[in-house]
């Protein structure tokens, strides 16, 4: 058995977290645009970001603040990634952040600022500086929600998730929100997760801890195979709840709670990955090493070929051989089994003949399809997550602008 | 000016060769699908394969072959890949070549077999067999157009280019076709071509020659980033013209003249690219070697946001931007320029406010775009080409099978 279970909530789920959301007016949908956190005892926090080498500014604010102590908000915009923008969009993100520090109380250090939206359009931060003193009026420890959908920019549902660990010294919340639907791809994508928690971390605790956590969740994901240049994950501990972690078995317990709401925030992601009908999880499994494994998963999940089948319910497990074949991952066609649900696709370098058969045209007709692949070279094993590409993809995409 | 001039014609152009192509009965479509080349004087030949590690039966045995001097034929079936489909597989494809060896009176060792179409089916060889002899009663030296007609899968358009290249002892000629429109990506894809010249070459020379023309034609395009089990250029040299490379100068102008070639059919293959409205040219220079401006350009045409823009005709230059940022090359956003034709959309690490002018909607707006990223970091350049992610690339590739 766990020893977390979910609960409702998000970033507010725990204890020392005040949250909201509004429109600012980035967005001409007058959507929800400005999102806005708390933590007015301090929170310790980590980050982890994008590996692209063009970086939004705000995530070079970021990067310079964590992980560290004494972190006391985090101000979000969405409907314009603030990237792409020069000297002009680091001094846009400077103000961001000295005057979310000005209505919260703290340093302009105290503050992580994040942006989603279109790259290399200029940050209107007169419209979010203008806002701000209304949103700290309005911040509340029952905000989460608000907050969650504040940073949403095409997805079309919110993504929110939160658990109860049990800890020697008692009970703990952790809760978190997603956004992102597209340029999702493992080392993150537009994708900005922000995750609170009551327990008591040290900074070097919330780094370890978060990113041990995205290894196996956002980096395990793929709608499209582009890497954004705003992803940012954060994690804040408030200590609220004065419990730490006082032995391996409550890192353990710590750890496994946090990786299951990353989890299903990566999985929420993908489910909601730009025009995708289905979510198929993907395991590899039989591998030599960690890196096997990955690789094979990483060329899988961000195959066209495989991600059309998906949508067209083929299950043209040819597709997914191919794509295993050319990860560069040493695979051996002959020792390699590939498996839709129970039913054996390929087997030993060969197909069974299940492919064409009614039960994998059922299994494949399904929302949700599961692929385990086992190389059949040892015991290295993981799994990732991915949509399949349909019109829609093309439709959000080419308007996307428009 | 050049030493070569495009002239009508594919693999019979060349002197030496003969060809044809008819329907065997493995499409049920009744189209054409087998193709089959004969080269009565023997020729000198070479091959450039698939990286995929999961090739397909007649790749083992075409690489088992090439490069080699006395190869008589050439013998392509479509609609069946024999990919994936195990001992069985190499049995049939060895049943292919040693019937097609024996309709062309040659050892089964100076025989090259190809196959493209769907994964993993059991290649129905006896159709094959059955029909060589009637291919071999029909082959002619104006059957080049027959052959490139029979190797097409899911191609709108046969792909045929031709050359003359004077040399110092004369006229020397060099022609092939080509298919393929999906799985395209550098390290070529579902991708067959076979180009045949009437110079005299060695084994080697063929060998070298090929290789510098695929890495500067075939390996620099992409429509789906999906690598397959099958790819394979080959190059006959029937030797019939009786001139050789006298000299470097020849060698040259011999190179040039093979580059075009399997430059004009590369990027045929991605004009036809599956569900293509748009031919992207993606020149990136100004790099600090070969090997960055390749990792650059091969980002950029492969990302469905930056190709889903082009079929949006939109002058999203942050994707742009986004894909060589996450190529790993190490580009400097401050150093890098972007061109849309003429056009500079982005200098220095910032947008130029030209991406959303109307001189950008309408150079978007033409079915052929040109962008030219500019790393700044020093002269290595090259050349990619791509086209856009459109409803029926989606439309093909789900109910491909079905």
């Amino acid at each position: 058995m766990d020893d977390f279970h979910f609960i409702d909530g998000g970033v507010t789920a725990a204890q020392g977290f005040l949250a909201t959301g509004l429109a600012c007016g980035i967005k001409k949908t007058g959507a929800l645009d400005l999102a806005l956190l708390h933590c007015p005892g301090g929170a310790t926090a980590a980050g982890v970001f994008t590996r692209n080498e063009v970086v939004a500014a705000p995530v070079v604010l970021g990067r310079e603040r964590v992980p560290a102590a004494g972190v006391h908000g985090v101000a979000i915009n969405s409907g314009c990634a603030n990237a792409c923008t020069g000297t002009a969009g680091l001094a846009a993100a400077e103000e961001m952040v000295a005057a979310t520090a000005q209505v919260l109380g703290c340093p302009p250090a105290a503050v992580l600022p994040c942006s989603t939206g279109v790259i290399g359009d200029p940050l209107p931060v007169g419209k979010i500086t203008a806002a701000l003193p209304n949103a700290n009026a309005r911040l509340a420890t029952d905000g989460g929600t608000l907050f969650a959908d504040a940073i949403l920019t095409t997805d079309t549902v919110r993504k929110e998730a939160a658990v109860e660990v049990e800890l020697a010294g008692g009970m703990v919340r952790i809760g978190g929100c997603a956004k992102g639907s597209g340029m999702i791809h493992p080392n993150m994508a537009t994708m900005l997760a922000v995750v609170t928690s009551d327990a008591v971390l040290s900074a070097t605790d919330t780094h370890a801890m978060l990113s041990a956590a995205v290894e196996a969740s956002f980096n395990r994901i793929s709608v499209d195979g582009d890497t954004s240049t705003n992803d940012t994950v954060y994690l804040l501990a408030s200590g609220a709840s004065g419990i730490g972690l006082t032995s391996e078995d409550d890192r353990g317990r710590f750890a496994a709670g946090l990786r299951a709401v990353c989890g299903r925030l990566a999985q929420a992601v993908v489910r909601d990955g730009e025009g995708a009908t289905k979510l198929a999880t993907v395991h590899v499994v039989g591998g030599r090493n960690a890196e096997q494994v990955a690789k094979v998963g990483a060329a899988i999940v961000r195959s066209p070929l495989v991600k059309t089948a998906l949508f067209g319910a083929d299950a043209n497990w040819g597709r997914i051989v191919c794509a295993a074949g050319y990860a560069g991952a040493g695979i051996t066609p002959e020792s390699t089994t590939l498996r839709l649900g129970d039913l054996v696709l390929y087997e030993a370098g060969v197909p069974t003949g299940a492919g064409r058969s009614q039960a994998a045209a059922d299994l494949m007709a399904t929302r949700e399809i599961e692929l385990t692949l086992d190389l059949g070279q040892g015991h290295a094993e993981t799994t990732f997550w991915t949509c399949d590409l349909s019109y829609d993809y093309v439709r959000i995409n080419a308007e996307y602008r428009t």
